[in-house]
């Protein structure tokens, strides 16, 4: 099992991006940048906090998952992402402890980062990410 | 506006601890405490993740806000926490900008803590805890 490092990102469906942005910088945090990633169909702004992001996810078409959420769950925290040493190893650890994973091999996600997912099934009900970054 | 630290931690609903604490600790995270908390009703696993910690919440009592949220949505993500700086500041900024605050004055929380929410309905979907700590 390789480390954890820390909370990568938290991952917030939106159904307008700029009034969310709104809302968030009321809070006191500032977008660093806006990405759109046409592979998830959504536009992300992204808000660095401490060694974390928090990433508002809005739907850019109506059959991406995030608008599938949206129209489900309403807004609201759509996933949970954890940083990790090694992507591959920590997938092969997860998988012979029986947990499900999304992709079978890692993908590319925004910023260039590896990830995948665990099943909400298996992990209580969260969405959870796993991401590894190049420093 | 006071500084935004860092994610503070994140507070995920359980129904049972010692099952939830199986499933995070096979992730590969450590419960480093287990910490009742009487006036909330809950018994809460503490797992530290670099700045940041995972708080698993078990409610001891059915009438606790976390035994109503499981009952209405199911297990899962309860609350995203915020390191503030000065909490009375943050608080004192974000009413005069119109955000809903659920408590008026600073409350102590787990840990020794000091701190609030931000009402979902001024946050887009997310209860939003603000958090100060001595360090």
């Amino acid at each position: 099992m390789t480390k954890i490092k820390k909370i990568d990102h938290i991952g917030i469906a939106v159904k307008n991006l700029d009034e969310a942005i709104k809302i968030w910088e009321g809070l006191g945090l500032k977008v660093d940048e806006i990405e759109e990633v046409p592979r998830e169909k959504i536009r992300a702004a992204i808000l660095h906090v401490g060694e974390s992001r928090i990433e508002l996810l809005e739907p850019t078409d109506e059959n991406s998952a995030i608008a599938k959420f949206i129209a489900k769950r309403g807004e609201g925290i759509h996933h949970l992402a954890l940083g990790v040493e090694n992507i591959e190893e920590h997938m092969k650890d997860l998988k012979e402890k029986g947990y499900r994973l999304i992709y079978e091999e890692p993908k590319e996600g925004a910023g260039g980062a590896r990830i995948t997912f665990v099943h909400p099934k298996s992990t209580g009900g969260i969405l959870l990410e796993l991401c590894e970054r190049k420093e």
